[in-house]
């Protein structure tokens, strides 16, 4: 093969880190996406996502396109878009029909084109490749080859980065695995795992986030159990815990674009090959379901201290889909907001780490720049950010009316410092 | 408190190390078994559980007897009967019961009596204190004391013990903990953790092996998922081990007193509190539908092969619920096995660990000595036994006619030496 020269499409929480690892590589790199403001952001060395630093930015030597037909250039075609679901819960691949709709129109024979986003098992062999085909006029494993490499990138991990995670690749043809696993095995030093085909990848990437979706629904269902029971959950699983093999997950939201999300492709593609998933889709209906679960208990909470919903005052510490995280995408805190604002509580929201431009934008809320001191009847904490824990709990509970009370749906604090856990 | 004296009620997997341990240490123990038969072989220092050797058991001063008043000698009664489940799948506590009432019966003033059983929150309190108090004429917290601390036995497993497993207590009052604390913790060298109740030391037990039978339930559920999308389950689960966080489950049957019974305690506790425990449910409808799902299987394979299910020779290796381990109780693989015979092939079971004599009496089948040379179309692996690993695939698919075939259900030889996997 022709020197390597590497496109991404979609400069996101997963393209923009695999952009940077490559240029930092020294592969010839073009970055592309579809939205003029966050490229022209990435122009100015600006990332947003708080994934890439500015002075990783600076250093990178990437070419930044909201142009499609720049990829023309490239022979190595990455593609990192988001793969959402609708309003049915149903795989969104028109992001990915997209992508490949754009490289197809520029594909050049002996071009390589690699998946990066989580998809169920076929969407590359029967969606990706008969878009491009369509719109190159080549032929699949003739004129050009496929491969599938699930992301594995963890939004906000400082640990776990694109160089530093085990990648599993995955390819139409051995000649093409070969090269897959030359490429990003110069810039992966975790090392590269081939997988038998690209079915198998794109299966292994669906099942992992499943998985964490599983074992957090348990602890919400022990949550819904053990509160019928008057059984402080908290202090269950932390006996649990001191067995070796307990797993220790945490009960809440589940939000954002993978671990909520990723669990629906899998069943879409499961009932369509006649299984339906029983697990699968309990674990889901527990998960989508917590907001109004955590509502609930914080109206019971406000009942039993004989306070009038209407009018009650909360103040509702964190709105990210994950601690220490500016995404607000898909986070399930809007459910339970909405929930609670229909019974005219007066809710205030604090979260020193989003955009609340994006908020105002996105949700229409107003996030407060530093709450008011003996205002609240109950301080919700719904994400543990870091910067809460600084904060400490003393601060916190400064905010409160004086018997007002704090309610720490993520164990933020140890239970004895705060008045109601799960 | 006086000089500790320990009784064990119940000397299966579960109270018999117990004994041992606490004897070996210097306490006073008396083992008691309703079963004479279990008796007789433990005064001969025979153990047929097979936790604990002949050595140990001629070291240790245990004064075995299966006359309950011989109970009354001690003054810390440990409880550690089965507690099943009945064949409408709810918890079965009539041991449990008919323990407390032979303890109630001879009781003195200031004994403790400690449940090890695995049970759902509030067995302790709501069923054995008024089993108890009935059989005594002693009243609960001012004449006796009560205790909890679950057992973590994993039978057949030779690095975690009684004596290094850290070890949950929980009692009825401060002082009670504190004994617990003492006593369990002059044996248990892995340390104590203390509950803060008895309610949240049961719960915690029993969330324990429920955890794990989701998990394995999701790996089942995957199972039929990837056979619908002709993908294989374990190159699947291979290429996602490659990721730091993903947790190695495997599928397959979940038998035994455990894992498959505790969750059926908690579904059963859960429901009296009016929680529909769906995911719980979910995962006992997957795992106890195994049997049949892998029978179905592996007709599918005998049909593809063109053999006449009428009369094809079929050799299953594996009997007990787990590798390793002479348990033949709750084994799922006998609904395989009946599943099979009702479809008339010829099934032979050659397993070297269980009790022949033992598994004639209680499924009415005969087990092999020795299988014979190129006897039979499909040689099934249901159970991992290190046995099987050490006779080596070769010696294994000698049994085999010579078109025949091995169908690993365990994942105990690499996939590449055998012909079928999950």
């Amino acid at each position: 093969m022709n020197k390597i020269i590497i496109s991404i499409s979609g400069l996101g929480y997963v393209g923009l880190p695999v952009a940077v690892a490559f240029s930092k590589n020294n592969y010839k790199t073009i970055g592309y996406d579809i939205n003029k403001k966050r490229v022209n952001e990435l122009l100015k060395n600006e990332d947003i996502t708080g994934e890439v630093s500015k002075k990783d930015l600076e250093k990178s030597d990437i070419t930044f396109t909201s142009n499609y037909e720049d990829l023309s250039k490239a022979n190595f075609h990455i593609i990192t878009v988001p793969t959402p679901i609708d309003k049915f819960n149903k795989p969104d691949l028109s992001l990915i029909e997209c992508a490949c709709a754009q490289i197809g129109k520029i594909l050049k024979k002996n071009d390589i084109v690699i998946i990066e986003s989580t998809v169920y098992p076929g969407v590359t062999e029967e969606i990706a490749v008969p878009m491009i085909e369509q719109n190159s006029n080549l032929k699949f494993n003739i004129d050009f080859f496929m491969g599938y490499s699930p992301e594995r990138i963890n939004p906000a991990d400082k640990n776990y980065k694109f160089e530093n995670i085990k990648k599993v690749v995955s390819a139409s043809n051995n000649k093409t695995l070969q090269i897959l696993e030359e490429v990003y095995g110069s810039v992966v030093k975790a090392g590269i795992y081939k997988a038998s085909s690209i079915k198998v990848a794109e299966a292994a990437k669906v099942i992992e986030n499943t998985q964490r979706d599983l074992n957090i629904a348990f602890m919400n269902e022990l949550v819904k159990i053990f509160d019928a029971l008057n059984i402080s959950t908290n202090e269950v699983l932390e006996a649990a815990s001191t067995k070796w093999n307990f797993l220790p997950f945490k009960p809440g939201f589940v939000g954002g674009h993978c671990i909520g999300v990723d669990p629906y492709y899998l069943i879409h593609k499961s009932q369509q090959a006649g299984i339906i998933p029983d697990l699968l889709m309990s674990v889901r209906k527990i998960n989508d379901g917590m907001s109004i679960y955590f509502s609930q208990r914080i109206l019971k909470l406000l009942n039993e201290k004989n306070i009038n919903f209407n009018h009650s005052k909360i103040l509702l510490l964190g709105l990210s889909f994950k601690e220490n995280c500016p995404d607000i995408r898909n986070s399930k805190i809007i459910d339970l907001i909405n929930e609670l604002k229909s019974f005219n509580v007066l809710l205030d929201v604090f979260d020193p780490i989003v955009n609340s431009g994006e908020v105002k934008k996105e949700f229409g809320l107003n996030v407060l720049t530093q709450p008011k001191r003996g205002k609240y009847d109950l301080v919700i904490i719904a994400v543990s950010h870091q910067f809460f824990k600084e904060l400490g709990i003393e601060k916190i509970r400064s905010w409160c009316k004086k018997d007002g009370s704090i309610m720490d749906l993520k164990s933020t604090f140890h239970q004895n410092l705060v008045d109601y856990t799960v």
